[in-house]
């Protein structure tokens, strides 16, 4: 099995959108540096949205031109629609995100469109980016329960993974936007699509609202996936989503990946310092379950940290 | 598979032994009838230890005369010898557990015995329970790692926990006492003993110190381990060990059970009240990773309520 597992940070991204400190552009490439820093080489930096609409993806374009260590750093933005995508490709972008909510209800109170609308315009993305060399990513959000709709049938995640892919998307991320999924609904969830032969196009994005990110990215892990989402420090939600909080931090996932054996080329104890830069930035208190011990171990002699 | 769970918990021993604020016994006993009002039926009440070594668990015999529901609920208290023994007996319980630590520091530094005396005294326990009728209950501590010897060999458990069987446990409860374990090591460690056919026999006690403890949980599981131990809202740790800090919170583990679709017995949401309850009497900030969300499900109206 294969033992390297990538971590991409949405800290950038789905972390800063629903904070109310708004974060200028030196900021932001000065979280992306800290991140650098640690090892981090896949990294979500922000979005192409309406400025009006989420003020603190403001400027990515810009930001997409400061990146340091483009040629090692697999750098990603989310583009709404062929606005978006059109200003990522100007901007230098090499990987664009699409995010399509399971449900008929997520798609209209997110993006006031039908499923079937939101499915189109990601397919349609999905295909100009192949024809562009660049490469796509897809979202399916709400994969496992909608606040509005209740679980999410798998068949459905299913269907909607397999058009994405279709259309030319690299990688379906597979997307517990509310934190309710569990050990047994990513098994069920991810069971029928790894039948499909394609958990190398699979990654997850977990939240910890209840507590079992964790266990969820294990599930994943023995079904196959090698890449998850995480955002540094627990950093971040979806604003859109009534009661999701918590996404899964970045060194919760990096140390049980390290303990288990399993290679991310991030070094736990170095998040230590990642997560005080960004806590300092963002100016809200940073640190998911495992980040005091982390802390601890940081403040001892070397030759006496087993991590 | 056996898809009930028994949680047992051990907030008012492991949980209370190492507070600062010492509860009376007519506090225990609350902190006990707010547990058996969540569905709670596996209890450690306390421990039969010198009041003046553990002062928080003196009172015990008393407390174990009061106790309410005998027939139904499964209490047990920990002896660490056989002095602590009869008064454990004299005081009505009817199950018993014994402490040994897998390493030779630990023994040394816990109890000031070597791990051969620590492994004779417990094993002479154990049987003197089995003759009287009494149900043996036995924890191999550090079972994962210790903080003096690093690394525990699973070669070291297992011999260990064949040892507590054959002289009469019913029960073996493999603990990662410093919080250490990851669901690799869970695997090696528990992977052999179920080997032996005595997935029936064990259980798991894990600490949250570095996150895991869910997704260790969710390993032992998959390993056929249908017994656990957790402390209500996380109360707790041990007082002995450097960097303990953190038992896997009950409401964490019932979620994640429930969710699953295991059944245990004990409701998620009642569980919100208990942790609330307990938290008053303890005097200290309680609750694990779920708890903020069971508390926004709980305040719903009844209808709205999916867990």
């Amino acid at each position: 099995m294969n033992d390297f597992v990538t971590v991409n940070e949405v800290g950038p991204r789905d972390g800063l959108q629903s904070q109310g400190k708004i974060l200028s552009i030196e900021e932001r490439l000065l979280m992306i540096n800290a991140l650098l820093a640690s090892g981090i080489r896949s990294i979500e930096v922000g979005s192409f949205v309406s400025p009006k609409a989420v003020p603190q993806m403001a400027g990515t374009g810009e930001l997409f031109g400061q990146l340091p260590m483009t040629e090692v750093v697999a750098y990603s933005a989310l583009v709404p629609n062929m606005r978006g995508y059109e200003l990522a490709l100007a901007a230098g972008a090499k990987s664009i995100a699409v995010v399509l909510s399971a449900t008929e209800t997520m798609n209209q109170r997110n993006i006031n469109m039908s499923l079937e609308q939101s499915t189109a315009v990601c397919a349609e993305l999905l295909q100009r980016a192949r024809e562009d060399g660049i490469e796509g990513r897809a979202y399916v959000a709400v994969a496992f329960e909608c606040p509005f709709e209740g679980l999410t049938p798998a068949r459905v995640v299913e269907s909607l993974t397999l058009r994405m892919l279709e259309a030319g998307a690299r990688k379906v991320i597979v997307a517990d936007t509310i934190g309710a999924a569990n050990p047994k609904s990513v098994r069920d969830v991810l069971g029928s699509l790894i039948g499909l032969d394609s958990a190398s196009m699979l990654s997850c994005h977990f939240h910890d609202t209840r507590g079992m990110a964790l266990a969820n990215v294990l599930a994943a892990l023995e079904l196959g996936v090698r890449e998850f989402d995480s955002s540094i420090g627990g950093l971040g939600g979806c604003p859109f989503s009534p009661g999701a909080t918590g996404n899964l931090a970045t060194e919760d996932l990096v140390l049980m990946l390290h303990s288990m054996g399993l290679r991310s080329g991030i070094e736990p104890l170095a998040l230590v310092v990642t997560v005080q830069r960004i806590q300092a930035l963002a100016g809200v208190p940073l640190g998911g379950h495992a980040f005091r011990w982390l802390q601890r171990q940081a403040s001892k002699p070397q030759e006496a940290v087993h991590v």
